[in-house]
């Protein structure tokens, strides 16, 4: 098992974004911007105002978020303390590692989340439930 | 030198969405949903209505385009036939091979293009001039 971490261990990146006056181009390359190589991306959009995603913690997936429109409140949870970032530009990306909760709150329908992961959707690599969440990380 | 293709083989992807009434995901997984390992991703946004970009062609690289939100009108040119393919949904994305010339025309700012690429930035692997992009699929 991955050792838990805490929170904090979460981290802000600033990818590399171009903005020209016709346009914003945000870049991230696998295993240079991004620490990993990149499995699999996925994006989240028509999300209602205020409208919540997310609700669980991986047990070894590392992810990187980046909020292409729009506003996204990120909160993190490692069963002892909390801790949210608002992502609101392409720029300012966030790593979640493994074995912290995290949910995600959408300003609006028009707000595009794309999720970056080092790994295939693997099911069992999900702790939907938060007090099985808390024993995973307690080894129990 | 890779073998230049017509414009045909570029290629409508249905990529995995799922619409549950509060929002679309949608999903690519490397090597599998598209056919290369994807080692750079990018996104435009911002751009007027009607803002152009592209206008280039690759020596070697595969990319698939996603539209996130809004719509993008791809044209493809093999120095020979054109084709023009609309982009309004995640779920339809659109894979592009090397030696195919390419722009994008977006309708508007809320416009989200996701860029998936199965190599890192090179800038010697650009075409930017028509003429040379001509002469270099004609072996000149």
């Amino acid at each position: 098992m991955i050792k838990p971490v805490d929170v904090n261990a979460a981290a802000l990146l600033e990818l590399q974004s171009i903005e020209d006056g016709r346009g914003i181009l945000v870049v991230a390359e696998a295993e240079r911007h991004v620490s990993f190589p990149i499995r699999r991306v996925f994006a989240m959009t028509g999300v209602g105002s205020g409208g919540k995603k997310g609700g669980h913690a991986h047990k070894e997936l590392n992810q990187v978020l980046v909020c292409l429109s729009g506003a996204v409140d990120v909160r993190l949870d490692d069963g002892r303390a909390t801790r949210t970032e608002r992502l609101d530009t392409p720029a300012r990306a966030l790593y979640i590692p493994p074995l912290i909760w995290a949910d995600q709150q959408y300003e609006d329908e028009r707000t595009v989340l794309m999720v970056l992961c080092d790994e295939y959707y693997e099911e069992a690599d999900y702790l939907r439930d938060y007090d099985a969440f808390l024993r995973f990380r307690a080894g129990i």
